[in-house]
């Protein structure tokens, strides 16, 4: 298989390097597409969001009515962004914040492939598997549905972790402290259903700690009221209320 | 020096396995306190936090006015659950969630120490640091700032975790697939300052974004809240407002 990868970037270069000992990968500039090869099999356009579209205009006047599926990478995208196309279309989203000096493990990061027809998503599939076994279909829905989930899993989760850093270091503690607390969360709820595992003043209906904590964040408008709301969230699991 | 743990939770089974290969170590029956050396160095009572005034009273009958430490292991009591022991006390408290089943890397772990005077903390410094290198003194202010930063760090991450799983499986997509980007997250939280880190539609005022994912979550009155909170907490970083 012949894939030629049109971007510079860390996903780019991160998917020629992970497809670079499975199939014949060529990596292009998106900005002059010089030395693209007409007789692939594969086009990905890993570019900015905000790029695709300008880049599948150029890469559609080259190619002209392609046979080969012309795909792009971006999870909040939808295939219309590549409607200059004339031919098979897609998209190949791999779910994974990708740095550039930090090798990953590619087998386990899933893929989320959605095609224009038949034939493109299975194609698409079978490169997904050149590289990992966690491969599934997704359309525009569902990867908004992801892109949802990982706003609160990921960028949430991080709100908390910064929040959490300077409320102790403002109480003269290091954050580091709670590292290993938060490793052994991270690694329980993810070898269990979390809601099982839920821990904490609120899942335990602790009344007197959680009206303990609410007053020493009495302060702090913003910390209270994220205490109050997710606290009340645990507490409805269990039909029960504080506020 | 020898230790007596009195309790049989996972606590104490923890901090006598981590303890043994450095100390003699005894673990007593926190009910009948059957067998206590009266000559030990340490007492350390690990029981559950409302057990604490009971056994101490218990132990202070059999030991009289002690020389060696009586101290307790929790995070959330003062150091006045002791004061029914006529002599030193102090709290001995590591911070992380032991569960039977799991090995943990004791040198990892954080103990914060509190003595009711120089020698009581000076000789957990010690114990503590038989143990692990992350060894600080915390006063009952401070164990309790703690523990609000380990809830919003751990049990609402944890939460996040649980309604991430339930929105994903409720679109017909698995929560495994968010585990290599909940993993990486936590990695890239933990070696760097979470603040300087944070990614998302928040954090790059992405409106048109955040607009969409409220007004998909709009039947999900919980969900919105959370989403809405948490977005403008980070907003508000960069002294920025959406609502």
């Amino acid at each position: 298989m012949k894939i030629e990868i049109i971007g510079r970037g860390n996903v780019a270069s991160h998917l020629a390097k992970a497809l670079s000992t499975k199939a014949t990968v060529a990596t292009v500039n998106p900005h002059t597409l010089e030395g693209l090869n007409l007789q692939a099999d594969l086009y990905i356009l890993s570019v900015s969001d905000s790029a695709i579209r300008e880049v599948a205009e150029k890469l559609a006047s080259i190619l002209g009515k392609n046979m080969a599926p012309v795909v792009h990478t971006s999870g909040t995208t939808g295939l219309d962004a590549l409607k200059a196309i004339n031919g098979r279309r897609g998209v190949f989203y791999p779910l994974q914040t990708f740095s550039k000096d930090f090798d990953l493990d590619y087998s386990e990061i899933p893929i989320f492939v959605e095609g224009s027809d038949p034939y493109t998503t299975d194609l698409l599939k079978e490169t997904a598997e050149l590289m990992t076994k966690h491969v599934y279909e997704a359309d525009s829905d569902k990867r908004r549905s992801l892109h949802i989930a990982s706003v609160m899993s990921c960028n949430f989760v991080n709100h908390l972790y910064a929040l959490s850093k300077q409320y102790l270091e403002s109480h003269d503690l290091p954050f580091e402290a709670l590292h290993p607390l938060i490793r052994e969360t991270v690694r329980k709820a993810c070898s269990n259903d979390p809601a099982k595992v839920q821990t904490g003043p609120a899942a335990r209906r602790d009344m007197l700690t959680i009206n303990n904590h609410l007053s020493m964040l009495k302060d702090d408008e913003n910390l209270k009221e994220i205490y109050e709301v997710l606290t009340n969230s645990i507490l409805n699991v269990y039909e029960w209320h504080i506020i």
